[in-house]
């Protein structure tokens, strides 16, 4: 065997790790009783060693000199660029250190979840504080390793190839735009007729029958994949099973029928993954910005607009027995695309979600230059709620406590939620303006000719080409946030 | 570290992979949607191979040369002894040799599920014997490896120390006792009321709710396990999450229940191990036939007595709206102790089932020795089924290829069932003569103290000692065909 297909038999071992790990993880999330959770706990964590020691195999430094004479096609060379990338990322942290932040983000963690509750910042900020440090250690020695800052080192992980000069000046045009596009937005929706909320109850079976009838609308295949209900809803398994979960309210079924057809745009990229490709590391999702912009495309560009509410409503009218002016398309459409100044980021609409986002970008990228430290956390979080959002939260459980991410040291990840909606508007710009079929589709039920435009545009080159390239080939140039802000303009400041 | 607990460490990290393993292997029969099928073939054949990697590795000859100098306790020694076991079928069949009858294996069942439909032997017979000549030779290898005689190295998979001479002397009883003891308690039964099937339809909803009552009222905790619905009924799962599977037919409530009731007990077995050793090879469970008889001693022991019925049929009433003669506790006891000579195994009421097993067991041995062809099997079986059980079989799709078991290669698992359900007779009997509350609680639905016995007595040990010990410290003997004879004497001929 050469050393390439060596490599590809290597890593194709850790992709069939990953494939077990995932139905681990979504079993935990949904099936698993309550009394497994520390033995599983332990089991993945035995599992995840054995793919980091296949993941920092030293025999792996040798093989790739040995590729590197081979003739590869482009798709093999690819494979081989991402599984350096992956050998980089896996060997440039030693182990004492992964293991270090790996305890100080559990116990992080655990503090988070009683000090949350109790809006106690002074008992979470030491562990914190701790957590940021290890952070800071682990993103030094993989800039080292890298060549890149720290800060894009941790970017890196999620978003291959992200330049944080390239975010500064896409979120400072956002920071800058984004609290007078709000207020014009806010008073132009004052003018609107109010609201009017549809009146549970709204049965869990009939929600999730809906959801099931939607999917099936924008392309899941069953039997490849399932529905099931967790905590906090995501998007696991792998391309031939692919599984979504969400949560129900009795009281309210937006929710719900949005986080499924989120949880869609995830499956349908991960299911359109190239065939050949899909357990090396050229053939995994992009990133996670491309990974978000597939949910978004589907939750914010496709199904908010006014025609797929034009469709969904005699569907959710008869799901649901609803009669009356709460259930005209006009009301559906207009609470679909209701904007609120609010504290809670994960509640947030489409216009003020990248405020919570740029601020979070900025106050961890200061952390972690050690500009900022926890302690003032609190101040720096009220001071940038009131500049970006023109809110000032009222403690700190519903500010600077709110998010898990940083507690268990997830830094870098924050900026690939708006990356991922600005990316998704400009696919979806393209898409409509390359199918004029595509919109039309969206508002008789018929998603094939935007299905169609995704898996030949995105889905199916896995991680051959970069974001940019990806992006520059299926729109004809890399992320231009004039493309996301007309959008919101046209949608939230148009007549509609 | 020593070299002992560097042995711990490592046989943790295969407990740790068979534990995923498990959850794979359960999600497959009971959730995965259809289209996962060949992708998770793959994901379990990577993961097998890194389990025998692990299980195989050759540093571990010289840590058990390093342990064998070191103090250790009884529990520790005997860990020590079945890691060396464990070993020794890990090394002796060369690589070459598994796969080829992975291969023959997989052929072979993939012709039987269609030649078996079409009742089409010939077409069978080459795949068959290629399978048994490949059995042979791992047969060979492993007997030169544990000093034991080809039969036994396959017996010692599922029946750990398991005896040919012994088995042969047991079932040599068997054999000739049986076929009488089925002409009188068939001629006896003759004189009894006919037995009434309650007529369905019985909603499978209902069945599941009236299992899980019955699930609980035997001390299944649903805290650390689930019921879902297979295939094929089957307990997997490890001791703080065991998941078990039924399948329901709405025209008839008894298999079902009586299937829930038979894994409830290799559950209870599965959570009973013991908690310090879980993860190593002491603390998994003692055999196939110990295992069988925990599920046999709730099937056949406790819960087809009259005691249970009497306890259950109440319930049955309540669930399924029964009323009349059909519905009384004579006409359910006699219903669920009926003996029929039949053609099929999975369908064999307790007093033939042996009967079926010896027929097996002796061809096996037959076909393994080379003393018996595969084209002659068809002669042999319907011989041996007049011989032991009086039938004649019409045709071979319901005689000789009724069982998946050879097909794969599975040679040496057969006596485990029958050797299990005398264990299972020994342990009820000891088990009532300790505590004379046991039967009366299994009258009024508290099976606590016969779950006590079980813990202390089976469960508790996992394999520090041999079926052998166990089974003298639980009983006062070795295993004693005449008490599992007595059994049936005392069910099927006595008067009730």
């Amino acid at each position: 065997m050469n050393a390439y297909a060596a490599l590809e038999a290597h890593y194709g071992r850790i992709g069939r790790l990953d494939d077990a790990l995932e139905i681990l993880f979504w079993d935990m999330a949904t099936m698993m009783p309550k009394g497994g959770a520390e033995g599983r706990a332990e089991t993945l964590a035995t599992m995840k060693v054995l793919r980091h020691e296949l993941a920092a195999d030293p025999a792996l430094a040798e093989r790739f000199e040995g590729a590197a004479g081979q003739e590869l096609d482009a798709w093999q060379q690819a494979n081989l660029r991402e599984m350096k990338r992956a050998y980089a990322h896996a060997t440039a942290v030693p182990g004492d250190l992964v293991e270090a932040l790996s305890k100080a983000g559990s116990a992080c963690e655990m503090t988070w979840r009683e000090a949350r509750p109790a809006n106690d910042f002074a008992r979470l900020a030491p562990k914190l504080a701790e957590v940021f440090r290890l952070v800071r250690e682990v993103a030094n020695v993989k800039a080292a390793a890298l060549g890149v800052s720290p800060y894009e080192a941790l970017l890196d992980q999620y978003e291959p190839g992200g330049s944080a000069a390239r975010i500064d000046a896409v979120f400072d045009d956002l920071a800058s735009s984004l609290p007078a596009l709000i207020e014009q937005v806010i008073a132009h929706q004052a003018k609107r007729p109010a609201v009017i909320r549809p009146d549970g109850p709204f049965p869990i079976d009939r929600q999730r029958a809906l959801g099931v009838k939607v999917m099936g609308t924008l392309g899941f295949d069953f039997d490849h994949g399932r529905l099931d209900v967790s905590h906090h809803p995501f998007c696991g398994g792998t391309a031939d099973d692919v599984r979504i979960t969400t949560r129900y309210d009795e009281g309210d079924f937006t929710k719900a029928l949005m986080g499924v057809i989120h949880e869609t745009g995830h499956a349908l990229y991960e299911r359109g993954r190239p065939a050949r490709w899909r357990f090396q590391p050229v053939g995994v999702a992009r990133g996670m910005s491309v990974h978000e912009s597939q949910s978004l495309l589907m939750e914010m560009q496709a199904c908010r607009s006014r025609e797929f509410i034009g469709y969904v409503t005699p569907l959710l009218r008869d799901t649901f027995g609803g009669e009356g002016a709460a259930w005209s398309v006009d009301n559906l459409h207009r609470l679909y695309t209701q904007v609120r100044r609010g504290l809670i980021r994960v509640d947030a609409d489409e216009v003020t979600y990248p405020a919570h986002v740029v601020l979070r970008y900025r106050l961890e990228r200061a952390l972690l230059a050690d500009d900022l430290q926890v302690q003032d956390l609190p101040g720096a979080w009220a001071e940038g709620m009131q500049t970006l959002l023109g809110v000032k939260p009222p403690d700190d459980r519903d500010g600077c406590m709110q998010d898990i991410h940083w507690m268990d040291g997830t830094v870098g990840y924050f900026p690939t939620y708006t990356l991922g909606a600005m990316t998704a508007a400009q696919l979806f710009d393209a898409a409509t303006r390359a199918d004029a079929d595509i919109l039309p589709g969206v508002g008789r039920g018929d998603f094939a000719p935007l299905l169609r435009w995704l898996r030949a545009n995105v889905h199916q080159w896995g991680s051959l080409l970069s974001t940019d390239e990806l992006l520059t080939q299926a729109t004809g140039k890399p992320l231009d946030a004039a493309v996301f802000r007309a959008h919101l303009e046209k949608r939230y400041l148009g007549d509609a």
